[in-house]
């Protein structure tokens, strides 16, 4: 059997990350204000340091990874290619199946890729707290850890909810020395005015937004952390695809198609960006983003420009969105419920450079259990979403008997989500398709603005 | 900053497991029955299959892992060895410090090197189920991926108050495939009497083992598989050792001190024993096993013939215990639970061959804590005993300026044993020094056998 595990040394991590918007057909469109003009950095400035904004704002193709933070990369990167000789047989394809395994990271998925760089930033700009909210804890346990390596204080208000149900991810927090609130609190304007309405608020990841942000704006040396959605998140996730061409380069391939499941983005664009490189050269390869069919941000929302979050607090952005409002169904236990996708990722979506498929419940959590029974390793479940397509994919192969070569990234492990496997293993959860009706009653109040600016 | 990750390829996968009753001074002393006679292979065989009993019994120091094993391990082995930079500067040391990390594995520890060699070998002998206990799920969850890798069908009879209260290690095993039921069950005579004297009875180790056992030996399709205290299944560990081994002269290293925890010996022998070998050629190199204050079975056990299990079930063999009946206190949170300690392991403690320390839990948990914050995996509470070992190692070499190499094995990560590191933090643990009285109190209604036989 040829190679299974296909590693790189620690040298090969990568030196550069790798910037979209160098090769994209157009500028990415700005953020705008309610009133329709471009917003500024200065009001950026308020809660995120200047060096990161200028990585955002960036179109330098190859950004310059700092060494301090290539050293803390080294704890678990690079991380491993696998091939899945055992899925693929199970299957029955001709296709070969690769998979780019993120989950051996020290908070289990690809959210320390971006969390170390934006402590490090935020260390040399001379902040010394940072802020951010979590739901299920996966992104609050990333900035945790980072901070901990940058002696950064870390605040993270958690929505009440989880904190109260979910302990194990609190306290994962609390052992990297995270500061963990119970969302809402008495701490911020924002938390004081829901537990005047509602002294038993058991809080939102809209509120605990509006708390992170609050306290970020609010102190000068304290900024606000995100885990997706912005351009220099996903620019720093690249270091996935970076490695994985390379790795695949070691043993003779190169993917047909390249899928990652789609939330916020910041998976996706980290192992598909650096492909879209090769293909703005002209080199054939398909990126497929996967969503929920209960969250389908692109295959059923609208491009238009709208807030980031469900408070209206952030700049309007040109993205394929559900509507700021969207809540995901009770039903829905998979991840990936942000009501819309990247700004750089819709872009690309709407240039047809990149394709999107959304699938069900069901199928995503046998797919999930599928590839642990095959690989071993039980994914988290929102990848267990690319998994799916992948696999669709492989079927197909195997009625056309075309070899194709299919990669994807597997983004994290499941040991937080066992309760969700739990709950698809005794049959209580099921398929939610999300109506299209619903998107344009959604959407109809948004701000009626675009760019470029109508004359 | 030199490296800090030494990976091997998955060519390096060790070919052979090294058998360290080949370089023992004396031969492993015999499992006798209450008569005093040894226990004849008879007995075994009624719930191990004959390859692993040849295995248990043999003298010969290499033994071929199958090919069919070795592809399995393969999804995760080779293991990184990783040099603890940021820990030997929190800590401000001279020492080297060095950890094997085996929470890569998909059951998140060490346990899957023997639970796949194990379900390969009852396959290879005919049997198509095996049966388990388990407390709190992680030797069960090995035993559940490796009867899926195989096609065998696992049965784990899982404690019924951890099978309620820990449903997330209950869902992992489910995702594997493996059947879990809570015991006490009236699927056998055990569970049945327990039932009968109480309806309610929430279980115990000891009453799961006598389920698991009391099915494979009824059954002629079924056997009995074990996760530690056993030759063969500390012989499957020692891939850790000789990877290890390997990797440290990748970079010119070799060990002053080799320190694991103990508690029924599997992780202890697995990285220790191949270092066993060089001591016994005459090279000098130090192997610590490290247990808890409040289960030191070395540390302030006696050396005689005990039972493996609490209810008297298995062949008497010659161990360090604290007796048979020995319950850990309910403050105790860190694993490491067994009552002895592995016959193999016991007789070189008892030769002088290897060192014991012990301890408090306390103390233990800080540790794992500092290493956290230092080199970002948490560790699982038994792989802190471990660790704090080796602070205390380093914090000695400080003081004496010693520049020592110390290797450990992290045997597995903590994400499953979070609600202990919560207890921690929150201030609900203690220590606990097992007092020396209890010991002669419950040892001495031990059979009074042993080897050689009295004439």
């Amino acid at each position: 059997m040829s190679q299974t595990r296909i590693m790189l040394d620690e040298k090969d991590i990568p030196t550069h990350w790798y910037n979209v918007v160098a090769d994209m057909p157009n500028p990415p469109l700005p953020p705008l204000g309610p009133d329709g003009n471009p917003v500024g950095p200065e009001k950026m400035l308020e809660i995120f340091p200047g060096n990161i904004l200028e990585q955002e704002m960036s179109a330098e193709r190859w950004i310059p990874i700092p060494e301090e933070v290539r050293e803390i990369f080294k704890l678990w990167r690079p991380t491993p290619l696998m091939r899945a000789h055992r899925l693929e047989k199970v299957l029955g394809t001709p296709a070969k199946i690769f998979y780019k395994y993120e989950g051996v990271s020290p908070s289990g998925s690809h959210k320390t890729n971006t969390s170390v760089p934006q402590a490090y930033y935020n260390k040399q700009a001379g902040f010394s707290r940072v802020t951010t909210e979590t739901g299920a804890g996966q992104w609050g346990s990333a900035v945790s850890f980072a901070g901990q390596m940058f002696g950064i204080e870390v605040r993270i208000y958690m929505v009440k909810i989880s904190y109260e149900q979910k302990p194990y991810r609190r306290s994962m927090m609390q052992t990297w020395g995270g500061n963990v609130f119970p969302s809402p609190t008495n701490m911020t304007q924002a938390g004081r005015d829901a537990l005047a309405q509602d002294p038993n608020n058991m809080g939102s990841l809209g509120l605990a937004i509006s708390e992170a942000v609050e306290e970020a704006a609010s102190r000068a040396d304290t900024n606000y952390t995100l885990g997706s959605v912005l351009n220099h998140v996903l620019l720093h996730q690249t270091v996935i695809g970076l490695e994985a061409k390379k790795q695949l380069a070691m043993v003779g391939e190169y993917p047909d198609m390249v899928f990652a499941p789609c939330g916020g983005g910041s998976n996706f664009g980290g192992i598909a960006f650096p492909f879209l490189a090769d293909k703005a050269a002209g080199k054939k390869v398909r990126l497929v983003g996967v969503e929920p069919i209960s969250c389908p941000s692109m295959t059923k929302g609208i491009y238009a420009y709208d807030y980031g979050d469900s408070s209206g607090y952030t700049p309007l952005m040109k993205m394929y969105t559900l509507g700021h409002n969207f809540m995901p169904p009770g039903i829905h236990a998979g991840g990936l419920r942000y009501h819309g996708e990247s700004p750089l990722v819709s872009q690309l979506y709407h240039e047809k450079l990149i394709e999107a498929v959304a699938v069900p419940q069901l199928a995503t959590f046998a797919a999930g259990i599928q590839f642990a029974r095959a690989e071993g390793i039980i994914p988290a479940p929102e990848s267990c979403h690319g998994i799916r397509a992948v696999i669709d994919e492989a079927l197909r192969c195997k009625e056309t008997g075309e070899p194709k070569t299919l990669l994807f990234c597997l983004s994290g492990h499941g040991h937080f989500d066992m309760f969700s496997y739990d709950r698809y293993l005794s049959g209580q959860l099921e398929d939610y398709d999300y109506p299209q009706e619903l998107v344009a009653e959604a959407t109809k109040d948004l701000p009626k603005v675009d760019w470029p600016k109508a004359a």
